[in-house]
């Protein structure tokens, strides 16, 4: 497709739960939006971490399990039906100094913005393993969130590893204990940078063991008759003497952090002390005016699809309102739009900020 | 079904998609929740609002439209499917006064809970018009909430209506001069209390008439030649000089605000000022440890299905990680609850403020 050079209403940038939701409610808000959803680049597939996901159960509205793919392919073909125009490229530059906004993707030519959704999320750190990359993308026992997938039957009762050593790997144990016979924290260190409180629930626990010291070499995997590969044990390494051996495991879970999707922005946005986009409470505008973030690029915490996809939500609403309150709200927007290209964003008060 | 007199790890009032979203969460932790889904009471169903909504075309994932009934059942399916313990009786009084907290039912025996998530909603505020409350259980064209329907087929290029004077209802009408031929803004003061930036805009757009010092006094409407009833036209009075007249409209937006379901609280949540329960940033928890609140009882602003299914997933993740925190999240919880049957919730802090 080709991208006009006249200032779209709302460029939304991802491709996950957050930014087809937002896509959704900017399109049946007649905003015509455009969606950046990236190109596939090494273990990040557009659609985002869901892509990674074989069994969703918690997605509200689904009584049957429905794969990530399946369900993003859902919310894509939705945003496309009310008029959603995809670009199938990545962002690699935005710039926030004057407004309209400019957005460059890779290829194309850059988008004038009126509004801008900054839906990124983020990634998962891996191990960095191939079969840990490979089990975790074909549903074979590796995983990066324990809420997400803990619960999914060939979890129940079996041994369960987790990597890390901070507050999320602490709550994604506990969590993990719940349906694991065993539990094993493996951490390269000798004590968990975790908040005391949670690293004594952890140490306490009598269904926890803790291997200090100790990294994972390689995850081992089986073949079943049908030819489905699963994860069978762990070769870990003792970081002190460098010793190996081998735990079998029925799953591992990898809890060393993520890494919010914001390179692109060049430091335009104002971000947390963790370094996600910082945005009002309970509401999705970030420092610059007209600009709004969603989903897994504004939170460390909860990082569930439907969470995504209330502030996705949130975000286009707001955008909406946005620009209903500078009155460029309606479509066409390029007349009154024009009277917008000099001002710059400080001069454009935030409406919320005004409202009763 | 009977309900335990030992206390329940967690329980959740409600049965809209915070509701469900929040027992299916709490499901699949293990925590064996317990629903109280209400019971029918006036325009009021369990389900919420959506039980008055015919077409939902923006909950993600759905890219056909699915009814409101259906997309509830859907999820009282799937929290059913994972555990849940459903009890169809309203919740008439709470002691949130000693831990475990009292949550009591109509008919059935109190309960003890260890958590609770609050998720009774709000309830849209409508002109009391039988003919009203018809056409809007049957979808034939009344609504109170614009951005959920005004971009329905049969809205389109129509002559609206809306009801109202406060912020809410001036964005309600912004938002359908997107598809409609007029939007009539009907109030019954000669002036809006709304702001003034957004009043107007309401009142220099060019699709926008407003009619002041008018009341709505009856909905009429047609059948068409297989038996469906539509609105067809307003009647109206002058709340001045007692003047009747009629308007021919498509449909009627009724933007007199909402009412959050609190009373049952009797005073022991802190609430905003606008009397939804008052939650931290970003947070659903509440003044009292240990309970949480979600969806459009915390909302004054979004009010969708998709933002109130992402706080009760929110919600549930809180209370399960609040017990964990306890070292009361195991099943069976029941030995370690005993414990804490002394403590006020003075004494038990709330582990989020500890955590990094």
């Amino acid at each position: 497709m080709s991208v006009s050079a006249r200032p779209e209403s709302i460029v939304i940038i991802g491709s996950g739960p957050a930014a087809w939701t937002a896509a959704v409610y900017a399109a049946r808000a007649n905003l015509d939006p455009v969606v950046f959803e990236g190109e596939p680049v090494g273990t990040e597939l557009p659609g985002g971490q869901l892509m990674l996901t074989t069994d969703i159960e918690n997605f509200p509205g689904f009584p049957e399990p429905i794969s990530g793919p399946d369900l993003m392919g859902r919310m894509r073909e939705q945003a496309e039906r009310y008029g959603t125009r995809i670009v199938s490229e990545l962002v690699t530059k935005v710039d926030f100094s004057a407004h309209p906004y400019t957005i460059t993707p890779h290829y194309s030519a850059p988008v004038q913005a009126l509004t801008v959704v900054v839906a990124t999320g983020a990634s998962a750190k891996w191990i960095g393993l191939e079969n840990e990359i490979r089990l975790a993308k074909n549903g074979g026992g590796v995983s990066a969130c324990a809420v997400c997938d803990g619960a999914l039957p060939h979890y129940r009762d079996k041994r369960l590893a987790v990597v890390g050593g901070g507050d999320t790997a602490m709550e994604e144990t506990l969590y993990l204990t719940k349906f694991a016979s065993e539990v094993v924290v493996i951490h390269r260190r000798d004590s968990f940078r975790a908040s005391k409180v949670m690293a004594d629930r952890v140490l306490q626990h009598p269904k926890v063991r803790v291997l200090w010291n100790t990294r994972v070499a390689d995850v081992l995997s089986q073949t079943d008759e049908r030819g489905n590969e699963s994860i069978a044990a762990l070769r870990l390494e003792n970081t002190a003497n460098g010793e190996l051996s081998t735990l079998d495991v029925g799953g591992l879970f990898v809890a060393i952090g993520h890494a919010p999707n914001t390179a692109f922005l060049g430091g335009q946005l104002e971000l947390t002390e963790h370094g996600y986009v910082k945005v009002d409470s309970w509401r999705t505008c970030t420092n610059v005016p007209g600009v709004f973030a969603a989903g897994d690029v504004i939170d460390d915490y909860y990082r569930q699809a439907i969470t995504s996809a209330g502030t996705g939500c949130m975000a286009a609403l707001e955008a909406e309102r946005w620009l209903a309150h500078h009155g460029i709200g309606e479509s066409p927007v390029l007349e009154t739009a024009e009277a917008m290209v000099v001002a710059s964003p400080d001069q454009i008060a935030h409406p919320l900020a005004t409202q009763a």
